[in-house]
């Protein structure tokens, strides 16, 4: 079927891809005209404006919106002059699902159906296809059903889930009709959320180890340091990107995730690019106040989230505060840096 | 070649087959005849005793003992007197790394040589094969090496990783000899301490998920009760058994604890047999430690930890506490269960 | 000066009984005429109605709120009719900062002025005074100061900070114009935010206290169990109500918290009469979401909201998921609770 | 009576200033002659050695160790061929408990006492008195309450705490015999986990306030950036040094921290002096430790620790790892520092 896409970064150009490569019509737009025309050079209609876009579409028009979460809501308003009832707008970005509720009331108004698209997959999905969390009107959502399909990665070589009804609906194929709008977002919010907690899993307990050396350090004595007391029990060298790596197999640890791991330390052990800030781009902190809105304990989740904000000098306020407290009450100047 | 296995319970019976399926010699005992007499029925060779197991091996003997981490030293000390210089011990259960170094150090003394292997795979590892971690001297792990690779899953149909080095080690084969004695079981203990925060990244997400729809109920207004600001936002029913198997498929958090969770809640989307009593077996804990021990914050793993103790009922002083302070500052009484 | 109060609750009537105590005039009014007709008895002007309150009081007005959070929008909504440009309302309760803001501004487009007030002191304030956070425009705060310094607890007994200038302003007194509108509640806010992690630090060491016994049990020994590898270090039958009480003279961790603890311990040291079903009410939460919009790490201050969560068996899907992960991989069995 | 003090840091020095007001003979020991001289001039009997201090004790002799946890055990060995049975030596200092019930048991064996004495109080000590929390035999304990009273800060003006019995020991003086060897730095271990606890419930608060202007600032709008949604919420200016004062009275979370607190702001604002490298001494690990050893969940008190670990740079490696992830599968790069 046909599709508008707007925003050719690096998933909605891939997006393009793998659609045209499963037989689908795409009408593509993003700001930067070298963007449009690489995918017109690889089959898609180059559009030139948004009003263009929408010219160029059959009615009722499916448009696709991959552009930032932050202009999400100025490219609606720039489209709807444009639309006609019964059109299809897709925020395929990663919107905070309150906005997508909004957004659907206030389109509904107008006759126009919004659908929320919560996908992950990242730089790999051309290759794996996406994994898609839908919210919308059921009608709608089953409209889009051929533009899913294709994007999903589909049943694969992934074995199947024992005591899943393979009638049951759409997930093996990784894509999923989870509710009503929001419910995509919502559900792609608590994904990057889990995503957080894995990561920081992984990293704290590849710390550990790379840590299980320090017996080997020697230290001094003072009021200030505590001695490890048995440093005999902590003189081992171990080769990270070694473990990362036989943990991908056999192990209850693997993980998609694991295997990125694997290949970063291979690339390089010392990680030598990167300087550990860390960021994070909002789905993992509206996890955590739904977390605290529902009364649900998200300890893990929270702690990955507050690692982050701590790796980018955040938390130097409170750390000065307890330094200075400590000098109060016992008269400790803090120690050099080592 | 020639292993004696000591403990044919879940993970040791089945390492055995796995071993005879591939051609090795294994000479079996456990305190339980029957357990004996199933696998000399599946062509192993049964002892009857310590003493008669020992004695059906060849030296230099390979002993591989799969017993509960609180009776390894009495089992080694019953073999002990039975054993010649150069004999090989391995505990491939779930011991402390100190009781290794401690081991290694006293067995030495005798000509005898010790190895540490942390094994993962759990009731999956007949068919999938064991992810080894090993500690020990090289050259006895080196003379174990076909014990290892047969146990090991192999490279199989998993990707290799991008930028490693196929001539650097056995580690893509499943297995890693990562040190001297207790790397071994160091390093399975950091990969538990990782599961559990893996496990409950999951757990806590999916929970926040199953409460999406608390916008649904109604709650009473007083000054004890914050209402839910906005109700409309959480009013989505959601399938939890689909979320997790949709995710199973191009998502960035798709791993085989995801693959297990996806089965689970497809059996019973509530779970029914299970009351959330969550034990956990030490390698968490011991986690815990050493990361205390190295300074290395551990934020995640330790939460996750927690969180099983909690679920034990462990937190319920503290939590009479926190109630009586609250209604000593501010007249609070609890309020009943709902 | 002449103050009116509305909700005579706990609070609002002891906040009244100080101000005639001070020598001020209240008007009072609550839903209660009970509540209404016992302060009668006391001195101040009782109210039949919100209407007649305001008919009461001179102009320009001063009205404090001391109503459930959830209801002051309401009652704003039912006095706004009867008052008159230079009316000031005052928020007594613990409203979320948000509210103040959209509040005040609103009622600033009708010439009437508001207040926001976080009060700290609960019960005890009567006797000790009101820690008062306080947000608004200058003048009107500058105006309401009679009240303000007689609602305090002034200087008393407690030593003056070092370095400070006795000229800065009111805090030494108990009171402080924090800022502008919402300013007042964001501080209480993140007051409680600090009350509920200073009393998880005593909850979560005394329950390390108190099972500082545990060697003395025996346990089984099982795949399932860690033994307690040093049960001799754990053999202490600690006095948690002499702990309470010994810290608080000289010990760093002196506060009047650990006050009202020892008092409950000394009271009863099972604490019998509570469940350990821990209420939350609101600025807890409200603080972790500040902190999560302002990228600042709160770990402290979230476990300890979430453990409130925990003790009201808001983990217990989380849990359920645990335990179906580990029989899936493990084949490990829940163990029946002790 | 008479007691033998060793080490004559801030803390033992002004422990024997405290005797000596208070009638008792002090002979004291330090490695540096300048100690014992300072004390000498304030009427100390100095010592040049260590087998001098001995033999200027009467038998019993009492001998008060208060240096470093790590030499406790070489001087213990150096004072013993001077010792006589029936002496006894009490620690101090912020040895491990362990240690403590390892060298109570081979002291017992030479008919000496050994008893454990947890101290807080820091350099306010010699005002306030010394919080002490003791462990050993009842028969020594008792022996020594001359000194433990007189160190001790007494009732003093804290108000007597509501339901305890007078008559109930020794706790409302300030100090109090918890248990066996070992009880008194188990207490005082505690105790440290507590304070790390509190410390940074303080200091995660004031950091939500101090970032409270962020919706102030202007960030660019891009993939990796989450707008603030709402900055009109974020944009006080908050006085922390008004804020820690006004909190002094009245307030529930007014403490003896909040007070050094309070202090330390009033000085600088800034803090300007603490570069925010926060040291542990020893006794918060150990908390964590004991909680994991018993099974207790101490969420609050782990994650102040690991904050501190974070705060000397320990994340580093573990924040590379998390950087590297997102570049494998978003091809995330780092942001630049602000």
């Amino acid at each position: 079927m046909q599709l508008g896409m707007i925003g050719l970064g690096r998933m909605g150009a891939n997006m393009v891809r793998r659609l045209i490569a499963g037989g689908h019509d795409c009408v593509v737009f993003d700001r930067s005209p070298d963007a449009v025309n690489q995918l017109v050079a690889e089959r898609a209609t180059g559009a030139s404006s948004l009003e263009d876009l929408v010219q160029k579409l059959e009615q009722p028009r499916a448009l696709w919106l991959m552009v930032p979460a932050a202009v999400v809501d100025e490219t609606i308003d720039a489209l709807l002059p444009h639309l006609a009832p019964e059109d299809i707008l897709i925020d395929g970005g990663n919107s905070y699902y309150v906005d997508d509720i909004r957004r659907a009331k206030a389109l509904s108004a107008r006759g126009i159906h919004y659908v929320d698209v919560g996908t992950s997959g990242g730089v790999w999905g051309l290759e794996r296809g996406y994994c898609m969390m839908i919210g919308g009107e059921p009608a709608t959502v089953k409209h889009l059903d051929p533009i899913f399909a294709r994007l999903a990665p589909g049943i694969g070589n992934i074995d199947r889930t024992p005591h899943r009804d393979p009638a049951k609906g759409t997930a093996e194929q990784g894509y999923l009709h989870c509710g009503q709008n929001g419910a995509g977002h919502f559900v792609k919010m608590v994904h990057n959320g889990i995503e957080y907690g894995i990561m920081a899993a992984y990293a704290e307990g590849l710390n550990v180890l790379a840590a299980a050396n320090v017996g080997k350090q020697t230290h001094e004595i003072d009021a200030e340091t505590t001695p490890l007391r048995d440093p005999e029990h902590y003189r081992y060298d171990l080769d990270l990107a070694d473990i990362a790596e036989v943990w991908r197999r056999g192990s209850v640890i693997a993980s998609w995730l694991l295997d990125l791991t694997a290949g970063a330390l291979s690339e390089d052990p010392t990680l030598g690019k990167f300087a550990g800030r860390v960021s994070d781009s909002g789905e993992g902190r509206w996890t955590i106040k739904a977390g605290v809105d529902e009364g649900v304990p998200t300890p893990v989740l929270s702690a990955a989230l507050y690692e982050r904000f701590s790796s980018r000098g955040n938390a130097e306020l409170q750390n000065k505060l307890l330094s200075a407290m400590r000098y109060e009450f016992g008269g400790h100047n803090e120690k050099p840096s080592a």
